[in-house]
């Protein structure tokens, strides 16, 4: 009955590209080793992307009252006003809880960017990702900031994406051009993992870039539609990070004409924003940590879109569900179960819920499905539920992901005797 | 700082004592092998408790919109008037997601104990617990209702409270004797796991009985007293369940003086109910599913103590924090993230977190408190977390286990073929 529809709203006309951050013109990126976490290490660790021309900007953080001092930054600098050019970021450290000393080690990032690059500082956003809690070595990331800058080019976007991994087991990148007036523009992006990473935590890094002419209001627009339909339709462990981050920057140097406010390029702008932001979102999923299932939660004709949106979460979260899933069981009574407890006005004998296309409960009881057929679905590695209400017309959907043994093991076990008597060290 | 400090309201001269729901003068109990879940079987799953004299009762109930039929008729039975004078209850099949043939299997059993007992249906309780959305094969049930009524004896407690169980591990009883005025009145129960249970989902029973002589309405503020703080304070896996339930029968046999209201009386009997709930709510939790670690969560100085419980219980029920413990990580940083996102007040500089008495976070800055001494808190089967907010002087308490591979493995896999091939035809 349910097939794989996608959104409406992500229909748009559009091209795949190479070029992640730098897919759009007039945009270079670069990754150097900073020896952030361990300075015998030699992975990328180091990240910068800028426009080569003024630029508008946007960003989205996290909700979480614990937020890390690259956070408290940005959230100043875009206040400040949106001439934001430039992004630098690392992975190793997350620079949270960390105090005021953290704030100062996230001004010296972004200090030493904007003098190699010939900006002011508050033309320049910060992420960190990785361990919180330690003092970040700013000096080793200061000491690289020269070598990053001098190494920019406009083919850069697949260093930056392998810098700001940590516990990800490949880099996330996603671009598209789309036809637009006469010419077209494009938007492209790199993004690091949401699971929540070893040996602490982790956070969600995501930075797009676009050469879009618009407004920073019009993008204002753009970025909450498109975070709201994609990053904030994303679980797998629940947990909403310290250090959470989605930017986006935009230049103006498409051939495409400039998008007006209300206008269908508009429309065509928000949608093709959101469809990148929504195939990063899912490579994230696809991604986290020891998942091995990816899976579309659909919550139908609900009283209210609060009402769907409760459902969605109470079984996407669920403990219990997610275990389900990982067994390949196509147990309906533990979804049924969360929908009760969501705290969302349904009533029983109304719910149905479908694994893939497949009718398992009809009004609360089980149907005739062949218990074998439903499993077909479950076992494959990316599946949909659905559960309609049949008690109004608001829908919701979110993405995630099963839970397994070796998620357990790895966030229970990866606790590593070096982060220990580092700590104790008072080292980074 | 924070040492194992038991909450205030539980201070009350008693003594634990054998017994059960049978330690209370005028309660008798049985059970029998009914054959709920497979007819082969020779386990115990159909219990009954019954109080030989007029009885008040009280009772609280899943807060889950999809209740299970005996859930129903227990509400009904309540609403119609607190005569109530029995339980029967049985494991193996939950009677949940059944309709409406469900709620007349649950009046079958509340009838066919009825009749046995020379009682109204109305005075009788029903529970069950198992497989959910699977028709109850109710004939079995009370075919054996006869004997369970002949069998009934002061010393019937361990029998029905092994007839609960499902994946508990070990059946749970506490029971207490209380001076009070020139003699004494006692307490006592019997309970059955929160950990969401193989295969389908599960449930917490708990049945207790009391000799004190009280009012209904006494009762009924006793009954959600304790209950708010003992069973309402414990989470496994954050699940609620369609079928829990908690039932106290008192039936005025003690020579305790009758207990009037707003009296020192009244309020050991309240706090001596309390009593007996938490330690069946705490020995739940040791119990829950692969659980190898017991965790207290004590939240100190909130605004509110909606705060308060918002922290305690974000803690609690995230899955990374769980994930810690089970590796014996006293990972504080885990700890002030899922207090970043409990939607509490807090204010980062301020928060302290403790593992034991050894202060672990101060001012939301590590400490220099050695890792190894921390360790070895964590280490421990049962240990406890302060996380002191620093704010106000709002508390709150709760209880709570690790997670570990073998809970995802044993939710994941131990979905047997069995229940499948039962679904196909039919059968209960």
């Amino acid at each position: 009955m349910y097939d794989n529809e996608e959104e409406s709203s992500t229909r748009v006309a559009f091209k795949v590209i190479d070029g992640g951050v730098t897919a759009a013109k007039g945009f270079r990126a670069n990754a150097v080793t900073a020896g952030v976490k361990n300075p015998m290490a030699e992975r990328l660790d180091l990240a910068l992307i800028v426009s080569d021309s003024p630029a508008v900007c946007d960003a989205v953080f996290t909700t979480n009252s614990v937020k890390a001092a690259p956070v408290r930054l940005c959230q100043q600098h875009l206040k400040l006003g949106s001439d934001i050019r430039a992004i630098i970021a690392n992975s190793g450290n997350a620079n949270a809880c960390t105090g005021l000393t953290g704030i100062q080690h996230a001004k010296a990032m972004a200090k030493g960017a904007a003098e190699k690059l010939g900006l002011k500082m508050r033309q320049i956003m910060v992420g960190s990702t990785g361990i919180i809690g330690m003092t970040m070595p700013v000096e080793r990331i200061t000491a690289k900031i020269g070598s990053l800058v001098e190494g920019l080019t406009t083919d850069g976007s697949d260093k930056a994406a392998a810098a700001i991994m940590t516990s990800d087991t490949r880099p996330k990148t996603f671009a598209i051009e789309v036809p637009c007036g006469n010419g077209s523009f494009r938007i492209g992006g790199i993004a690091k993992g949401a699971g929540m990473i070893c040996p602490n935590m982790a956070t969600m890094l995501c930075f797009i870039t676009t050469d879009a002419k618009l407004s920073a209001s019009e993008l204002h627009k753009a970025v909450r539609h498109g975070v709201e339909h994609s990053f904030n339709r994303i679980t797998i462990d629940g947990d909403t990070s310290t250090n959470d981050t989605v930017i986006v920057i935009s230049n103006g140097q498409a051939d495409a004409p400039a998008i007006k406010r209300g206008s269908e390029e508009a429309q065509l702008f928000s949608c093709a924003l959101h469809k990148v932001m929504l195939e990063l979102a899912k490579m994230i999923v696809g991604d986290g940590e020891r998942v091995t299932k990816f899976v579309e939660i659909r919550v139908r004709n609900a009283r209210t879109n609060d009402d769907a949106k409760r459902v969605a979460e109470a079984v996407a979260k669920s403990t219990l569900v997610k275990c389900s899933w990982h067994g390949s069981d196509p147990n309906w009574g533990r979804v049924i179960h969360a929908v009760g407890y969501s705290g969302a006005r349904i009533r029983e004998e109304l719910v149905d819920i479908y694994f893939g296309g497949l009718l398992a409960a009809k009004g609360g009881l089980v149907t005739q499905t062949p218990m074998a057929e439903l499993e077909k679905v479950v076992k494959e590695p990316r599946f949909n539920v659905t559960i309609d209400l049949n008690l109004g017309t608001a829908n919701y959907v979110v993405y995630t992901s099963d839970l397994s043994e070796e998620y357990v093991d790895f966030n229970a076990s990866e606790y590593n005797a070096a982060v220990h008597s580092k700590r104790q060290k008072g080292l980074a």
